[in-house]
């Protein structure tokens, strides 16, 4: 890299601190955008400008946004009973992306992980319990993944929901065989699971 | 993605844009700047700045710079007399990093491909040709990627700078087994051209 003027080094560290980008992927992507993509490097720097100044979380929910609510909060046909529980806005996102949830969300921002020095207070757990004291929320779904970190943070929120409401009806989706997965290689803990959770046929 | 702001979809489609970033990556890492990583958002769009505004080719060989010369075209203890021809620069910066080779270098910014578009006047080639025309170059080796369009660049540079010097040496890089093949998964054309390119042991 000594061979590479600073500007060029500085933008591949910087574009090297994105999640999934390696070092020499980000060195590719600092030459193309300083050789052959002046425009997109335009482009790339007036949108980043963009979500810097626009972008902020939902005063509800917590999903992104560039108002003070965002597009599932403010839209008044959907069921504003149910919460469903996701970790980030992307999972939201797949989510919507089936169009057969109608109800509102919560995103953390995160999941309780002591390994990675997360707790409690450093993600968006407090106005989840804020929202479910109104006894107009009915059901909160956990839709966290299914893996050490998400299983322990669904258990958390469903001791804290309880307490300040007894009432409320706490489920979570349902751990099973994916659609497309096959026996031969599902995990043990896979099959543990759809065999606890298997329905009439 | 109809759930996320303008802004998030723009920045998105922006990093969708750059080679080798999916889809399912650039939607991450625009929701990851715009929620979780508003500092790395600043200094990636201050860094893509400083590259937009700095960053230019080389007036001699066409390598990045951020002024007049590249690096190792302003060095005086680099050998002018032979001349590297790559494809762009991080082909050079991977040959500087073997600090081997200390002659100077000719970078084409791509190669002819006409299945791409790209002819011969859409790379830095006539620069080549005229640089050869100095009777103080002695040799050039063409370093270009062993495949259909890398050879067939080589062929048309050899044919051109034969008219304009006919006394220089033009060489190419060695085909043969990297070190770490295996016989076994090499392809037969490697194969046959480690035969042919064959040393005395």
């Amino acid at each position: 890299m000594a061979t590479l003027p600073k500007e060029i080094i500085e933008l591949s560290e910087a574009f090297g601190s994105l999640p999934n980008v390696g070092p020499k992927l980000s060195a590719r992507i600092a030459l193309y955008l300083s050789v052959s993509a002046k425009d997109l490097a335009k482009k790339l720097s007036n949108s980043l400008e963009e979500v810097i100044n626009n972008i902020s979380k939902c005063n509800i929910c917590g999903n992104v946004t560039n108002k003070d609510l965002c597009l599932v909060c403010e839209d008044d046909s959907r069921d504003k009973s149910i919460i469903l529980v996701v970790e980030d806005s992307l999972d939201l996102i797949n989510i919507e992306g089936t169009k057969e949830y109608r109800g509102i969300y919560h995103v953390l921002g995160g999941v309780i992980s002591p390994i990675n020095g997360i707790g409690p207070d450093d993600i968006n757990i407090s106005s989840l319990i804020k929202r479910v004291e109104d006894a107009s929320i009915k059901e909160v779904i956990l839709g966290l993944n299914p893996n050490l970190e998400g299983d322990s943070t669904a258990l958390y929120l469903k001791t804290q929901m309880e307490s300040v409401n007894p009432a409320l009806s706490i489920t979570r989706l349902a751990k099973g065989i994916p659609v497309g997965g096959d026996l031969e290689y599902l995990s043990g803990q896979t099959i543990i699971d759809s065999m606890k959770s298997r329905i009439n046929f």
